[in-house]
């Protein structure tokens, strides 16, 4: 990583107070590679405890704000406002919270599923749009060295065309009814008001499409879907397995749980093209596989000198050197960085096309939250995610 | 593995003669622990090379016959006749093959896919069953002891409830066309007139299936298929994904291809319940994954003193001391011999529950080959394989 | 982590300027969790380039010095000094400069080796003690996660009486003559007047011997060393193997390489008790593997809810996702900052069975590469290392 | 594997009677491939249970013998008599009984250790040469087909000039003291009197050393050794670390251990040479990893169409369809019959580079033996194993 050829960014947050493990990541996240100053925000909704998660985290008192409609005309006013604010706001708050920022001509990453429906995910598109900021949304996993190795690699054609894609986000984290006893996440990913019924879909299955379409740059053209309740009790689908088809009719599936027994994390991906096929876990991020027509298998680890330049600049540390998640999600915080820092000082904007994620992606993601949830209810019939003209667009959001 | 407590079974074969693999390996598994001698055969369609195999491998010259009808009314008649004759021909000739040697009484191995539509499977069931003689089908996976671990494990409530099944037997062997280079075993099995056109899920996909079957104990009870050919220019389906319901609407998934490029033979399985899952993969067969609730991973070796009798009781080295496909095929024939022997001895039959499959299970994997055809050309509606009662009709088959 | 209970600790830094990766890892570990400013320094003997560098770090102009006497004096002389100074130059200017700056009352993180002869080391652990003040050695493997999860088990007994300890730290990046190539650091790390002859052992095998015990708990009573130059023309032994007899006559193995070729960083350590074994690595440092009587594996992950708190205060997010080699640095400087904030706001000092080694640890290191260059140097006879009491020093020199 | 090209070879057994894994153990290898028939053998002391065992095996009574002298007198006499002898008993016999057989011109697989000191092990050498005669010894790893692969990448130069080797036989089976609870095997490999003080180096590393010789083609020119009771109370070592030079000064480590705790076979072998670097273990013999300079892993598994003709010939079921032990067993035994029939029927003997390992092989493991014990007893003294020129008489031998 190249230190920071200039002033640092200003940032702000929504959200990622006390116990929210997000907020925390996204901190380690801006700090990392030393590009961001967090100088400003609403920490919860209780506001003594807010300030006092302000005052932990260094932000002056006076920019440590009770209600973020607030901060956003203060900080608009600012000649030293934020660049960017962060939301990190349970589901059901995203639109207003963004939307608000946006209009205030503030550029915002927002968490994922970026809204509750594809209406709403479009409107804070076409806002960003209209107000010329910044919209990034922190699918980070493309944002990890190898991944962006794979996406290189498929690309370039190393593995001839694309034939099938496999991805899963299964993870084991909820395979016992947590919610009832208490577990603060589990509570609110299981309630159908915030989380809405889909809510794997909308938690992991999101970071596996859009782990797809980073790594071969194919979109869903139509899926066919089943949801699951495998926790007796539970209130919402925490299972779901979809089949795709992708552009030119590839074939993909996509599984995603919250009850995969005795799993981790469980995000994983393989490609398979003509000439040869390759595979990324996240639970071993720093290799990469690929195997080959004749069926030897290659593992390529991050900081090998043969690398692609896309992995290699993402890389701090010497070979046989693990880089882990919040490297990944610093990655990502360092792609915007550019992006932001381009238009903050009128320099050229940097190469985008194995970036970070925007509304676009965001929008994407819950367009197919709302195919699977459709094809479930009709019998896993096909259906084709509502179309959105992404190239036409995403010049437009950065 | 108990040395043979009687003299040997005696053998037959038809096909499975010069270049065919298939046939070498069934004799590897009968010879491995000396409880079959090959006496008679027809290895071929041309007799004078019938004859030299024959000679080469042992068969005395007057039981090496040059048509299959004859030496089933040969061996038929004889005092020491064939115990059990092995069928390794091509598809489009396994029915009349085995039909013949079942109503000459004589006991049958017969190679999957049974029959090329499940009228002539059932039909061989029943002629079995009216006959009184053995049908079995060397789906072999299951006779690996880890596999036969896995088995005993699920049905004993290790896991708890079954709540997800992923399975995939994705091979990498035709991701090129090599139909078009003269290779021979490519050559038939993309004819869809011996292969039929979804021939990956006979081939492949009914192996799948029966692991499936094997270790949970679940049926399909609905499906919905999607077939393609990923190889351009191929005649036939080279590649299909599988949603099922399994008894007790547990979902599953199955992935069969032969065109998973990279990959080796590409069989794996992974079963979740409700207290921890597993995982099994032919590449390292000698060793189990389980995980538990809380995450953790252990890997069970064959040879353990901890493992099921199932499983110790097909071990023949020491713990290590890793053992591969021949010998799980020999496990096969080793369960089959101990049936066959009961019977010509009149002594006790063996436990059934984990042992060899029979013809009721060839006859369910042609019915999943229908199913998953006919859902693929209704635009993979949901499908009810053929319903056909195991339970009642295995006694009777065996 | 839990957040900083207080405000910042003041840094400072001498090297670790352009191109030197091991300040630039310093610095990204001491960001990591806000626990630090790096607020002066000396980056390098060129002064323009120096202060060039410190204000990219944002290292205030007045607290930039050309040298680091003037540095210590300045510094001790201003209220809000430093509290620390990290030490990041080559081998052979270590023991000047720590010196220099615990004689000025300024806690040290010297990098290792330590110094170039344990005279010296020793020298600068009285030093410390008599000035009181923290000297740290940045050893930082053992503030992986999952190495502090060995080191519990293995000290409360789980694995019974230790009875051998294998320990490799092999890498392959000098597997190649690149000293003739311009590589920089190749170029003084095979240069024996500052890398001293037995270069591999200062460089890599200390980190080897301290990961040994930092798990066990057990010192090095005697060693039988062998030297060797892998690569034809370098100046310096690049390969060194190690027999070790630990307290209570424990055998144990060292090897360190910088020539194994084809291997990344190389470091591995096994450790086998009377009732079971482990094995860490640090190519997958988020995991560890516990093999049991029976011949069990089983691997455990970072952030499971069963490890010990050793480990779990060491885990930063959630179960599978993974942490690399930053975060076990930014853990060696997090705990250092609980001893220097104990220190500076007189508060209770916090445990340090499983914490940051110190100049007690380097100066083992130190002795460990004499002994086995003095066994070399008489044909691998048995040599002890010069004999320092540990226990009675180490709560002296924090 | 080819058929076999002419009449089964006609073999006979002593030892390897009931209880005994090892008779099993070569009974299983030489029935895979079917160019042996048993017919003849003493299985044991107890001449009613050798009997019993005979005729269990389809041995014809009038060969079953009660004495190893009657049998090589009379298999001698007769026109079909044994081809060749297995020797499978304990080590304090197998001097007398390989001697009386090679005696009567009978070619012997003799068991390893070969005997129990290396004026025997010689003077069987000698014996076998002097009566023409094959002296076999059933190192089998080396029969692996990967470590065939791996024998021929080194001895064609893949990895350049070798410069490190290490090798470990560090088996977990004896880590509690079986030999007090009764276990058959733990007591006589635990009496010094049967297997010699250094009971490990003669059975664990004896195939260590082996496997290392017939990869890399290089000699131990001179080693220094240490020798461990890691159980307490046990009566003989079961921990040896060894430190070797080979041919061309080339540096080697040798591990073997009957109590590694956890393991479970434990045998593995690593060789760096200067363009790369290989892997092989015995829990997973289907796979080689190979390293590059850059530091990539490819794992090549048995099967590949590009692998050397060495590995493919061993090679009987298609890629991914694993092969283990006995496999590798039946190889060895396969090699074997290539060269008896050839003196047999008086046709061209087969290429010898990588083939079954003989007498002297034998004997420089009982020479290995000693020069472990003579170093530990010298305070690991650098010992020379006692020079006996193979290349001269491994032609002689066979």
């Amino acid at each position: 990583m190249s230190a920071p050829n200039s002033r640092r960014l200003i940032a702000g947050m929504v959200g990622g107070g006390a116990g929210a493990d997000v907020g925390k990541s996204h901190r380690y996240a801006m700090r990392l590679d030393d590009q961001y100053e967090l100088q400003a925000g609403v920490f919860g909704r209780d506001a003594l405890a807010s300030r006092d998660i302000a005052a932990g985290l260094g932000v002056p008192q006076e920019r440590s704000y009770t209600d973020y409609r607030e901060m956003a005309s203060a900080e608009a006013a600012r000649e030293d406002g934020v660049d960017v604010v962060t939301v990190a706001t349970p589901n059901d708050s995203h639109f207003e919270i963004a939307r608000t920022f946006l209009e205030a001509g503030i550029s915002v990453v927002c968490e994922k599923p970026l809204t509750q429906d594809s209406e709403t995910a479009a409107e804070l598109v076409r806002i960003a749009t209209a107000n010329d900021v910044v919209l990034a949304v922190p699918h980070c996993y493309p944002s990890y060295a190898m991944v962006r190795q794979a996406a290189r690699m498929v690309r370039n054609g190393e593995l001839g065309a694309v034939r099938f894609v496999d991805v899963e986000h299964a993870s084991g984290w909820a395979a016992t009814p947590l919610e009832e006893l208490g577990h603060k996440q589990a509570k609110w990913r299981t309630n159908p008001d915030i989380a809405g019924f889909p809510s794997v879909v909308g938690d992991l299955g999101t970071h596996a499409l859009h782990l797809l379409r980073a790594i071969t740059g194919l979109e869903a053209e139509r899926l066919s879907g089943r949801l699951q309740t495998l926790v007796p009790g539970r209130r919402v689908f925490d299972h779901a397995t979809v089949e795709l088809e992708l552009t030119g009719s590839v074939p993909a599936r996509v599984w995603a749980s919250m009850a995969a027994t005795g799993h981790n994390h469980g995000l994983r991906i393989r490609v398979y093209g003509e000439k040869g096929s390759l595979e990324w876990r996240h639970e071993d991020p720093h290799h990469l596989k690929v195997q080959d027509l004749a069926g030897a298998t290659t593992v390529l680890s991050q900081g090998l000198s043969t690398l692609h330049h896309d992995a290699s600049r993402l890389t701090r540390v010497g070979l046989g050197h693990p880089e882990g998640f919040l490297e990944a999600f610093a990655n990502f915080y360092s792609d915007l960085a550019e992006v932001l820092r381009a238009r903050r000082d009128g320099t050229a904007m940097p190469e985008r096309e194995l970036s970070f994620p925007t509304g676009i992606d965001g929008l994407i993601g819950v367009q197919f939250v709302e195919a699977v949830a459709a094809s479930h209810y009709d019998d896993s019939a096909w259906k084709v995610p509502a179309s959105f003209a992404p190239s036409r667009v995403e010049k437009a959001a950065v």
